[in-house]
């Protein structure tokens, strides 16, 4: 028997789902809407039955050691997703419990950047890596610790919010609360915040004045900035600054090897990695410069989710031997 | 044979040294300046003989298992004190490799701050704790991280500087080479900057105005702000208010259950853990409010530096059972 995981990622708008063997080919996967089902109940038994039915299709050779979940919010102590701001269901909702309950295999659960650093080190470009960072760039910023070769939880379950650090303690309004989180400057929702104030600053013709707030989008402000839009570039350069400027910080917490960077913004390539590589170095404690590299991540696919939640199981086995049922 | 271990800890002034059990009691401490000394080799050479001494001394019942060593610059992996700019031997000293050939034991090396933090873990308020940072206010600041029960060194072994995260980009020269970091404003040096900096600002009378630079002390500020002095206490207000901030973002890295403060700074109580506290929490993205303790150092007394550089080899001992000579 050949041993196979499922890998389950809950995101605001979409969950996707797949299984995975231990050295990274997945064998099935499936996306289905997020946000069409009124109970987190009906979504996991529509997802649940999707992978039965994957599994019964792949014949008779495999057996499955467990369910790998990541979601926003998702706390790997309690194998829960608590208070999602990005999802409708709200409280605490017991998905590893549910999922175990279902399936009768060992279930973890974690965040969604949590599973991309795993994800990362298990089949990404972080392989032999013991001490590195993934930063996921979409609608809001996640971040990933992995320290001394473990990903760091903390002690309640939910460290790496680096989305949530401060840029500016009187900027822009956080849907966390607080006013001038990293992430309302760097994520795609970030991005085009950025591109609306430098419309509103100055004077310069841009393609992006036509568009919408809600109709743009990280691929326009790209391809506009790949074009030679002042406002696009002059965007790009502004988001690198500030994620340089505050990585700076973060590298000298934990002296990492490297920095992956993950998603939407990351896929603009130099646009963005070179103005913040410029930026952390210049900011950096002389003795860490010319030592971190900030790289893209090696999972930039459609299976990157699926392939970070199932690796938080073939880690565990591998680290551990065993999982707790 | 009781087994017992050295603790070397070397500071820019003073290097301090002593024998300690497994339990915590210091059987044997001396202290030495580090300046007096032009060869670094004769700083250890006095060292080494007078904990040989100490050793005997004590009778023929010990037996020396390893030393611990913590210096600032202190590196872990390479076991050598790296461009230390507060010592006076530039480039890198191998005193890791000095010391197991005059000792024939195991000897373990580390920055300061990590020396506490493992301090602090086994002999101090973190017993227990998997997950805390331990925050040195000496003449700088300097920082230990604990993540999963293990210290964090990082990649290249230099994780930790907190105290060269920025605070403002165009602010107070540092030692370092940049401008703004944490330490020029939260350090033993940075409230006396402060000080100074209210003192030009404002006409308020203040006992402090007759006092030059050179001669004023935090202990002086810490009297003077007890006694009611408005720039005194303005200045643990402004310092508080700082720390706490940045210690804002430093929480969501890790999610640490308690950051420790030690060192001159600290002891001023209430002074700075007010101010601190109220404006970590007030910053803090609202899912860690009200969860990580800010707490005085349980080391807090003479022997801490000897202790957290014994506890090195104490640690190592209690996670993989035997040290690598």
């Amino acid at each position: 028997m050949k041993e196979i995981t499922f890998g389950i990622d809950i995101g605001g708008t979409n969950t996707k789902f797949g299984i995975a063997d231990r050295v990274g080919h997945v064998l099935y996967s499936g996306k289905i809407s997020t946000t069409k089902f009124v109970k987190f109940e009906d979504l996991l038994d529509e997802v649940s039955a999707l992978l039965r039915e994957g599994l019964s299709n792949l014949g008779t050779a495999y057996s499955l050691v467990g369910i790998g979940v990541g979601s926003a919010n998702g706390n790997y102590y309690s194998a829960s997703i608590e208070n999602a701001p990005n999802l409708k269901w709200k409280g605490t909702i017991p998905v590893g419990k549910m999922l175990a309950k279902s399936f009768g295999v060992p279930v973890l659960v974690t965040n969604d950047a949590n599973a991309a650093a795993v994800g990362e080190m298990i089949f990404g470009a972080a392989k032999g890596m013991k001490d590195f960072i993934v930063i996921t760039l979409g609608t809001g910023l996640g971040s990933g610790f992995v320290c001394n070769g473990q990903v760091v939880n903390g002690k309640h379950g939910i460290a790496g919010e680096l989305g949530h650090t401060f840029v500016n303690p009187v900027g822009r309004n956080c849907n966390c609360g607080k006013r001038g989180c990293l992430e309302t400057y760097v994520s795609a929702t970030g991005i085009k915040r950025t591109v609306y104030k430098l419309l509103a600053d100055h004077l310069e013709p841009s393609e992006l004045r036509g568009v919408s707030f809600e109709n743009l989008s990280t691929k326009m402000i790209t391809e506009a900035a790949l074009r030679g839009d002042v406002v696009a570039t002059e965007a790009y350069k502004y988001t690198g600054r500030i994620l340089g400027m505050k990585l700076s910080d973060t590298v000298v917490h934990t002296d990492p090897e490297a920095i992956f960077l993950l998603g939407g913004l990351s896929l603009a390539g130099e646009l963005i990695f070179k103005p913040t590589i410029e930026h952390m170095e210049a900011n950096l404690m002389p003795i860490f410069r010319n030592k971190v590299k900030v790289l893209p991540s090696g999972l930039q696919n459609q299976s990157a989710p699926i392939l970070g939640a199932s690796s938080l199981i073939w880690n565990y086995l591998e680290e551990k031997g065993k999982i707790p049922a």
